[in-house]
């Protein structure tokens, strides 16, 4: 029997109980080129919650009835495909839930003799990685002396942002929302300076920890603090948009700071979304992995076992409560 | 005597009587370097209430008592300068008043065998035209069969970014508040489509003439249009952020629209101020000129003659009375 995630309401505003719906299936029987893969770790992302709107946007809509979409490291348990092993550990769309029959499309292997941990493909050598990396270099260009200032600084991509940024030779001020994510930012991960934008004075920090203004803000928010760091951007100064979590849970439109600054401090400002960068993952796999070996970079997984756990789990990221990349531990991590 | 307008007030909101005031100065002797102009053609451009606000942005505030800043054309009266003679034309920073002594600093020679009618220089071979030039070519790099968007298309700045966006193989939606202006549009300058603001749909009528979505919006106005704009952009478009002209009189700040659509949709967007490109300004006028010849390009100046018209006719602005350019003919032209 496979334990599955039913979306079986669109959530409006927080998601509340029966949006999703815990149910026992049975597995299908394979057909030819099919796999059956069984998940072992499954990522919680705070696009998650635009995946379970009913609209489309980068990515085709959900449907009522379906198993929750999520990422997932998975082991193949059964193959009638000729590109599959049994025991191949890989990369999928494995969704909320223990089994998953696949056709093995967009079903990456992940190379098993790297030294790394299986956990880290699903943050700093995933998608959390990829992520941060195209949406720190490729959009914003950050050159060394520049001062680099992010939002949800110590979650799953803003850590890695911080430390990329440090790499590159900024200057990273990070913004979160507690003490022990403060701390942690400075003193495990080396970062200039942090800001508790729940207890502190976010505009009265940032002049002090950002004397020569921001050339470039990494926005993973949204909402009113990012007036107050516009505020504080230089002339031709850069925005990596990322994510805008604080409005995900919203059930009316949140409108966005006035345009004012970003005209006459010529601000470039740039959506993106990791998946375009799909081509070019093995650019920043190699450095991120390098990078790791050298010691210059560290990751942070918040691992909750158990796929019964994952819409609670999953509501942890709209209040901070999470502390690292979020994830599920689905079965054993068989490389342990 | 000179007649000036001197900044007495720093506006709240609209522009009221008495926030400027005529004021008749005796024009004090030259020393050895200064120079003696006298205003033919003085600018007025929505950017002027935002220099009036006492607030520094991308050129230093305005100090209360000052003449009240604008460009101009103007001839040289008296020179005690080596670098100027006599019936020179130039433009300058001369501001609201006949006549204006200067150092020279930043006032540069127009060439008087071109051909064309020196009131062009204020608007699409001046300032005007170059605004447009670089903020489309250079902001957005429009391609052959994109679909261009611009607000206040019938504006001083917009009418010309229309032409450039057709001399370029955009298709091109104005959008404008009359239906003079829209008819204008699409029967003077031949771009694809308008709409009028003011008694169509927005959403609908975009839906209708951008059947393939928006890829360039140039946006000048700002306010709750915008909103409908981004929702009917297209992944990978870019915004060319020119003006807010809706929100220049405003008391408060205006919110701005939800990033979502520029996050989902991988939106571009810039902010530019033309000053950015002085450099640069040859390249634009090269081009602008060649169009003009081949009649490519038209311009529209709407001219009010007098200095003591100054304050109301910027007014005009703000409320869409204008059709083309605003310039007020200080004193006659010499060329003419």
């Amino acid at each position: 029997m496979n334990k599955q995630w039913i979306l079986s309401k669109f959530p409006v505003g927080e998601i509340k109980e029966g949006d999703l719906v815990l149910h026992d299936s049975e597995i299908p029987k394979l057909i030819d080129g099919q796999i059956l893969i069984k998940n072992i770790y499954l990522s919680l992302d705070p696009a998650n919650r635009g995946w379970m709107s009913g609209q489309k946007s980068y990515v085709d809509a959900m449907q009522l009835g379906d198993v929750m979409r999520g990422g997932t490291i998975s082991i193949v348990e059964d193959t009638k495909s000729e590109k599959f092993e049994k025991g191949d550990i890989v990369n999928a769309m494995g969704g909320w839930q223990e089994y998953c029959v696949s056709d093995g499309k967009g079903i990456r292997k992940i190379p098993l003799n790297t030294g790394f941990k299986l956990d880290s493909f699903m943050s700093i050598l995933g998608m959390t990685g990829m992520t941060a990396y195209f949406g720190l270099l490729d959009i914003t260009k950050p050159k060394a002396g520049e001062t680099l200032v992010v939002s949800a600084a110590a979650g799953a991509v803003g850590s890695i942002v911080c430390q990329i940024g440090k790499i590159k030779g900024c200057r990273v001020i990070g913004i979160a929302g507690s003490q022990d994510k403060c701390d942690w930012l400075v003193n495990d991960l080396g970062i200039d300076g942090s800001i508790n934008y729940k207890t502190e004075n976010l505009r009265e920090k940032l002049k002090e920890l950002c004397p020569s203004g921001v050339d470039i803000y990494f926005e993973n928010v949204g909402g009113k603090n990012t007036e107050i760091i516009l505020s504080r951007m230089n002339v031709n100064s850069r925005i990596s948009l990322c994510g805008l979590i604080s409005g995900y849970n919203s059930e009316t439109i949140v409108p966005g700071p006035a345009w004012g600054n970003l005209l006459v401090k010529r601000i470039n400002l740039r959506g993106f979304i990791v998946f375009d960068y799909i081509k070019r993952y093995m650019e920043a796999f190699q450095d991120l992995s390098t990078w790791m070996r050298d010691g210059k970079i560290k990751y942070k997984n918040h691992i909750i076992p158990g796929i019964e756990n994952a819409e609670n789990a999953l509501k942890k990221l709209f209040n901070g409560e999470n502390f690292g990349k979020l994830i599920i531990e689905v079965s054993k991590d068989p490389t342990l």
